[in-house]
């Protein structure tokens, strides 16, 4: 197939174009180098050495014969280079990663808020627009595959595990007998980046709706992992490992602290449960998301991207037990409940034939061959995350999401 | 109280500028002035001669002693004005009808579902981020009252009149039971424009819940009429009468269609039904709004803002009776079902004290105090919709919007 990676400089932009591009597809990426411009602002830069798009391509180019064309175009702005590119790649699929990804990035101030909505809105609304006008315009159909995030569920309020996107529900008639439906999962985001995931949602169903483009969304959790089979072939194609405060999980965060020397800091009690996947797993479910895309006419695809959970501290004390590292509990900035359960249903991908590499297996990797050995280019100062999510108390918060809004 | 009202130049922004002064408040208008751009653009103007800002602020100090700010600033784009306005107005109520408010026009290409969406997203997230700013800087703590749209819920899916807002709903526990909740009702916006309302009320329930903003959203049906009580007293006041394909509303359509001696042109089968409310019920529901916020942490209150239904052949058809004009079926451009049922609670403000005027009552008014009063300035040319809604065929439309989601 002919796929357009959009963001495709990005964590899980790179290593999916890599793979998509290892496994026989022409590959297309845009990308506006927006996350190394953060880096600038941040002060903050990737532990592991990622090369300029130009070296990374050329690498790739010699170490495999394939070639990956590249434009540094804005989704979010550039609508007219961006449907021009449309119209002349008409691609089989197109591939969505062009959003800010970053919660406490979201966060930061007031435009940090703004930037996220308007870059995050505007990209997917430009490209569901191009989409349309390039079919009107050439007759390609692409399959849109985005990604979301857990995040758009919160942590399912009704006491069963979160359903790949649709719930089934019923609801009083007038004539009082209950009405069987299925709606959208209602939505509680906990950020403003989580928040714009949960607004593209709303876009999808609109477009698939009204012009019937075919669209998956990929509610993914946490990704853990650096390296894909494709990213170490060759050290100038090492993909970024993020470990500050905006950008890093948590895990990456642990990761660091254990590997310089550092107590593991954990948000509040970190009762968190969290879902997450290994950067390998995100590549091949892109792929398998490509595969099988809805039928014209069908609503939109909704898969839960997520291979296990677990609670933060518990992940503390495993990479404790692995480094030798202490844990540390300190307060937490962001507006949530202490503790949570979390359950999510994944057989979408599962079924399709995903094997997912478990952080049981994989951590060692991890703490060996990028926190260890990149340790000397940690800078220990940029891992707290110095995001507020609010300035008064949340006493109501909790309720409501227990509601289940 | 002292009132900002964004859009205050606007066809339901103006009146709601004269009522809230005429009613003791302190009133200050900020407005782009974009709705007469639109104009200028789509070579349509209001039937009603309506006049410059500095003139219309002029005849109603001079008719009433008040005086009434304005602001030309645009709410998408200038942040850092706003935020300052904000700081030094330390407004209690803040009325948000700054946003692109015509399907039709957001329909009509690429360009124009961009713009909406941009100019909507961004005005709402912008006003939101600098609520919480000029209050951690100010302690300035306003209510936020949101102009939405009945479109936000499509026709209900189930069987009973739509709710205001929230529907209580049950989901199936892991253990077989089932947990009931209440939930955003499910949304169904039927253009671009109706899904700007749908993600400006996840912007509401984000920014409710994480920074306890207090914010009212009123789902309005269509709005008829010209003129209330304040916009009668000078003509320099009067309102807008929109009568072109894109701003027109079907019964402002039809109005003018009469006076002018043309046909009523009802898009296939008039089958939809329509909530209407008149304009000056407007503006009081937007005063009762104001006096009614929701408690400090309590979840967005909506309410549904509209009066009666009717079904769009009978409105032809009443209209018809009054005037003697002709009606005739042509092709519907919409994506929608060509008949539907549609019932609304709105208890919510007949229980603060509203006595709507009805069609009945008020549709002769119409007829003569605007539409053939101010037929000779009508351009007939400018009354069919151009904008088509798709150009693949809806198959699975129908069917979705069915099931409820």
């Amino acid at each position: 197939m002919n796929i357009l990676v959009l963001g495709g400089d990005g964590f899980c932009g790179w290593p999916t174009a890599l793979h998509l591009s290892a496994h026989g597809h022409e590959v297309t990426i845009l990308d506006n180098l927006s996350r190394r411009a953060i880096d600038i602002e941040l002060e903050a830069s990737s532990l592991t050495p990622i090369r300029p798009m130009g070296t990374r391509l050329a690498a790739w180019r010699e170490t495999t014969g394939k070639p990956i064309a590249f434009h540094n175009l804005d989704l979010a702005r550039d609508y007219d280079r961006v449907l021009d590119l449309l119209k002349a790649l008409r691609p089989d699929g197109i591939v969505h990663f062009a959003e800010q990804r970053a919660a406490p990035y979201s966060m930061k101030s007031s435009r940090h808020k703004r930037y996220t909505v308007d870059n995050n809105i505007n990209a997917t609304n430009n490209l569901l627009a191009a989409m349309v006008e390039a079919r009107d315009a050439t007759g390609c159909d692409p399959h849109l595959v985005h990604l979301g995030t857990m995040g758009v569920y919160g942590y399912g309020a009704h006491g069963a595990p979160i359903p790949e996107g649709y719930l089934p529900i019923r609801a009083q008639r007038a004539d009082g007998e209950w009405a069987e439906l299925e709606i959208l999962h209602p939505a509680s985001p906990g950020s403003v980046y989580h928040m714009t995931k949960v607004l593209d949602q709303h876009l999808f169903l609109y477009y698939g709706r009204n012009d019937r483009l075919r669209i998956s969304d990929l509610h993914q959790g946490i990704v853990w992992g650096t390296q894909t089979a494709e990213t170490k072939r060759d050290d100038r194609l090492i993909n970024r490992f993020d470990y500050d405060g905006d950008y890093g999980t948590v895990l990456n965060r642990f990761l660091m602290q254990a590997a310089v020397g550092h107590p593991l800091t954990v948000h509040g009690t970190g009762g968190q449960t969290r879902a997450f996947i290994h950067i390998q797993d995100t590549v091949r479910c892109i792929d398998l998301a490509l595969a099988n895309p809805p039928a014209e006419g069908e609503r939109v695809m909704i898969r839960n991207q997520m291979t296990e959970t677990h609670r933060v501290r518990d992940l503390a004390r495993m990479i404790a037990r692995l480094t030798g590292a202490r844990v540390d509990f300190v307060d937490n900035p962001r507006v949530e409940a202490a503790e949570n359960e979390l359950e999510v249903e994944n057989r979408r991908f599962l079924d399709l034939g995903l094997d997912p590499v478990t952080l049981e297996d994989g951590l060692l990797t991890e703490v060996f061959e990028i926190a260890r050995r990149y340790a000397d280019r940690c800078d220990l100062s940029r891992i707290p995350c110095r995001s507020l999510w609010r300035t008064t108390p949340p006493a109501e918060t909790l309720k409501m999401v227990a509601a289940g809004e």
